[in-house]
């Protein structure tokens, strides 16, 4: 675990330098909430600067210039990528989905400005991420991440995720809703950086497999904590996955057995890594942290 | 109004022919029921052949054959139009919004499938059609139409809408909930048939400037609509915009003045067709159907 955490203090490094510049041109971005319709862009920019981890912005720049990626349209993926997470969490925190009153360590959008501005204020930074998306002028970006989202992606998994409350699940469907649910945009949005910088489909192979054992990884660690971690350490409710009788790897395998879940997709990252012909030093070091961190 | 109405017929006959191709690429791009999420599927099946009148594609349509746009890609941008429509349409007609219990004669989505599945079901309609869109290749489409759908465009239109209702309001607010949520949508559908089939900046401007005013006439006859028609003819609940305080044309300057209105916008855009080199009769049929329509 030595080894582990001082990678994870690597990434933490490179997270905070990189981070001052995604929020920079997060905020560049958004429409001015001084522009009509002043109280949507007001909750839009509420939702966006509650101190998300960046997670995906981050490793969309880490693919990027792991294939020697340059010039400014980097930061038109970085925006789209964080408002394309933040509009999936404003809707999963919904009444009729999760119900969840805090996000962050502070209220929900709903619970901050009501559900229709939610509900638009979501939808608003979905079609604006892909107005920045298409702003690179490079459609296999839109088409790629647009799949990663739809019903074969994020949205798959929320929906079976909501369905699957309360039921018991097998292994199977838990496997189907994590990997829709949250690997399959983490994964996206390597391989869009990746494409941004001109790699080839060969070249994308090993990132994308990469991402798809962090991905997975991220999501089983975030189950765990919810179990292992207070409310105030979460700055979201703990316990509540129990409490809704979610369908986990917790829940159906166990902490222990989750656990060593995350090592097997950890070691799986690193070996898809070792295919690769670009500089990979970065993510190995994310890859760490994403395994190693308490919130 | 024999000239009016014989134009509107001609329209009607040139939207039956095109309306078959519209109906058979919708059921081929949109996911099966038989795959998962198969109820997700269904619902977003439902609410798109709940049969609407396909406005939007048949616009995209009539440009791009206008121009003497080739190929098959036009089917992958009626699609989405059709897609972006109905998702807003979705999240419209929520408690939270519109709150509306019938569209187009049945319940909608979130009567006949819970909230949650609609939410999630407009979101993929949204999501989907980003990725038709990319599919084409063309990033500026892509681009267009998302500024057309934001918050600068029809959500913009959406939101202003809703914190509207109930309130003493201007014409001139009436004026940007009408242009934003209706007509933004409608002139880009135009100008997007125009760029993939390779039309010019100059010679998009007559089109756009059309689809500006005959979607503005769309929304008053709208607003007309309501209030002369009976919950059976329009197939949604008639006098509902009274019912609710809406911001209206026949709200603000009376059910006379807002028909005078919509001749004067019909007039608008044959006028901004007459600077244009394209095949124009077809749109001018379509601006005689649009004002002259009972449903």
């Amino acid at each position: 675990m030595k080894n582990l955490t001082a990678e994870a203090a690597t990434a933490q490094k490179y997270l905070n330098d990189v981070v001052g510049d995604i929020e920079k041109n997060l905020e560049l971005h958004l429409p001015k909430d001084s522009i009509r319709p002043q109280r949507l862009h007001e909750a839009m920019r509420y939702s966006m600067f509650a101190g998300g981890k960046r997670l995906r912005p981050v490793l969309a720049y880490t693919a990027w210039e792991a294939f020697g990626g340059q010039g400014e349209d980097i930061w038109l993926l970085t925006s789209a990528l964080e408002m394309l997470h933040t509009f999936s969490l404003i809707h999963d925190d919904l009444p009729c989905m999760d119900d969840d009153d805090f996000r962050r360590g502070i209220p929900t959008a709903h619970k901050k400005y009501g559900e229709a501005t939610a509900i638009l204020g979501g939808d608003a930074l979905c079609i604006l991420a892909f107005e920045l998306l298409a702003r690179t002028g490079n459609a296999e970006i839109v088409r790629m991440v647009a799949k990663s989202l739809g019903t074969s992606g994020m949205i798959g998994g929320q929906i079976v995720d909501i369905e699957s409350e309360g039921q018991q699940v097998e292994l199977e469907t838990v496997d189907y809703i994590h990997y829709h649910k949250t690997a399959a945009l983490i994964e996206a949005s390597l391989v869009a950086g990746a494409l941004l910088a001109g790699a080839t489909a060969e070249q994308i192979k090993p990132i994308h497999d990469y991402g798809n054992a962090i991905g997975l990884a991220f999501q089983v660690v975030d189950d765990i904590l919810d179990i292992e971690q207070t409310t105030e350490q979460l700055g979201k409710d703990a316990g509540s996955d129990v409490e809704k009788g979610k369908a986990t790897y917790p829940a159906v395998l166990g902490v222990e057995t989750s656990k060593q879940k995350v090592l097997e997709l950890y070691n799986e990252s690193l070996v898809a890594l070792e295919t690769s012909s670009a500089q990979t030093d970065v993510l190995k070091s994310i890859a760490a942290y994403i395994i190693t961190r308490v919130n």
